[in-house]
């Protein structure tokens, strides 16, 4: 599908950041608010290079903080794009952090962010197709359509009976 | 419950920012990624209001950004408690854009942050109970629950299939 | 006095701030500029609710820094319009700092900020009446002009012979 | 009296600024709480120059904000001390903003501020006589009894009646 | 050489940026200053990768600021340690500019800077030997030579005229 | 030469810093980033004065970081304008580091910055001739033709073998 489409490896952002002082809460950790700003930012430049346009944020997914990240740590920011739907996209985010001379590293939080692709007066316009072609591209571009109905939901535009493939999953293991 | 409980409008917090040129993005609105970095700091002050203890970020539900805030106008966030658990505290904001030149004002975002009362060493502590009072605070307090076992879903803590009161939700209307 | 007055409670204006390190002096204390940026910020939004424009700051009374606020401490700073003169306001702002997990509160600091409503040319245009309603807004309606003939004469746009209201003061206690 | 005086002219400091676009307001000038932010640290850096100390903010005099100041001018800061009192410092600032490329360049804001002398606990210490030399100096000098005067009567310390130099003033010209 | 030398690729930092308002000049372009700041960023975590330790600056080569970057463009910067020596390491910098809506792309600056390892105390400590692959890494890596002997001339540490590798150059072409 | 030329004196900017947890690394000293973003805002003012025009950033020269900044130091920027060439001016930046309480105080880096003149579309402009006054900065305007051969060369636009100057020094002492 020549020009009108990309491959999901075509849209990776890495996003390296030293954090310092002011990122960081009184226990000299990671603020939350702190790293969804970092997050937003990556994702919306792996958003434009799909898009070939401005993207802006649309929505974003449940977010955990399981892990601490203390002040001079490393914190990488991998985003890349899952799925394509008519205007928006759906950019997967994984965070690690890595404090160097402390020899530990580990993934720490990951997110999905809906970004919707505009023309120079802001309206929304179509999106490249998204090729997946690893596993891990693949699974992550079929979940894309679940995660989507749970949104819809969210945002009170689809009733939850209507949502056939997030139903199905509540009788079943994820 | 003397002591050990506050009612939910002892947690409120009122945040107003005026929107600067580093907020926004490339259409001169408000960055996704600002937003919820201000979301951060006033939901995490309205926990430590009902822990009367630090607070840190333990996770954000899903959030929409349908409405664009652009430049010059007032932001302002009100965060609330919800529910208290064990160790942990819901938290609702609420934000609205106001242009006052241009006489525009709307709701623009609202947004469930969890936060985990700590204490001087990290450790999780317990947390006073919340008494919700108007119809609002009830109703937000009551919701808690479910959105809870999304969340625990969400965090791979709980299977779908028991997830009995969100289940519920998918064989009728919100 | 529909149309052209305000009730001064519609003038309120809060924001909470988290003390965060690079606000913070030598001694791990908020920093006299810091401070007295965020009360700009807090009272200009203030001056613009009561006008429905644009406004700009056009002078602080003194100011007195007597409590440290160190580090972690919540900020909460109050602005509220006193009184307004022909396109000007006067916005009186109280600053509280508490430090939730030592329980400590107290109110740090006050200040009178002066403002001029301004059209989108930059213009100063008429502000509306401002209604006060309790006794403490009542008060600081009256001390409005005292203050006024004082910064009329450091502005040297008054002879302190003709300030009859100041003058009074230096006969009698305050 | 070596060792204990230094020169007014030894506690200059000059702080030149490149207006940014974070530093203005909707009309592309710097907002005044900037301007007070750059001050602040201006005069601090002046009085540890006479106290050879730590120092911190104590209060403000009132300041106006006649002239603005558009982007991308360069603002001069230039604070040096005024008069020493036993553990405190007058500072006083002059800002002015030049548009280099407009042929642009005006005094636009002057101001006051107070500072105290502390040792590494945050304790007050003794400050060195400052001695003035040029008549500007002199006459900066001879002026910070009465505003100090005044100072004392905002902070409810000094009743006006008592406050004879101040109250010479209201009988004459300035 | 397995423990005590690292690949080149393994030290490979990639940092995207989204230029904001506050890192332009009064041409909506990137600063150099801005630039820089990156650049140190994204090399020192470079460094401390080869090193597994912190690493502090200690010198920067000469960089030239061709091509200007404009607002909203994606910069991409590509650090990544060219040669360790005793306790240094010299660092290589590339910088690309992206204005994806316009598509346009270009590499916009490159640059050297020279970090030491350093223990906790701050003392100089050995760094692993850097292996390097590519053509191009190995091209990088003889020219470092030069270049310290550059620095060192720079310094004061070396005479011109007993830099014998540098002096060649000026018989020869580069 | 009234008109057409300047004296270097009159070029001198001096830009006072107070060193913030922010501008600091692990060590709680002045990242080499931050340093040199300040220097590329004192130089730039400088090169506005001589050229009375905007001015560009073209090139940094080397510079090393000798000497450790501790945070709360009072951080002195001398820039100076050096020598002028046709649309091009070369500005020298001295920097004095300061613990005040310490009473340490020490000339920690210099570097040499060039600025292009632009109109206000961004085309280079003529720039006034720079007269020097004293003998360091006859020396520094002397020295300027050969750090420009140097920077020719480093920028692929000067053979070594033509550098005459700069070959010079390789066969004799600094």
């Amino acid at each position: 599908m020549p020009g009108t489409s990309k491959y999901a490896k075509d849209t990776l952002v890495i996003k390296n950041e030293l954090l310092m002082p002011n990122d960081t809460n009184m226990f000299n950790n990671l603020m939350g608010g702190k790293m969804m700003y970092w997050m937003d930012i990556a994702a919306g430049i792996s958003a434009q290079k799909l898009s070939n346009s401005l993207a802006v944020t649309a929505s974003v997914d449940n977010i955990s903080f399981k892990h601490p990240i203390e002040i001079s740590s490393v914190v990488t920011l991998r985003a890349q794009v899952t799925r394509s739907f008519k205007t928006s996209m759906e950019v997967y985010i994984e965070v690690t952090a890595e404090n160097i001379p402390k020899k530990t590293k580990q993934m720490t939080n990951s997110a999905f962010f809906t970004f919707v692709a505009v023309d120079k007066n802001g309206n929304p316009m179509p999106v490249p197709e998204l090729i997946p072609e690893t596993e891990r591209e693949k699974e992550l571009y079929e979940g894309a359509l679940r995660r989507r109905q749970l949104r819809l939901i969210f945002a009170g535009r689809l009733k939850p009976k209507d949502a056939n493939e997030l139903k199905a999953i509540f009788e079943q293991e994820i």
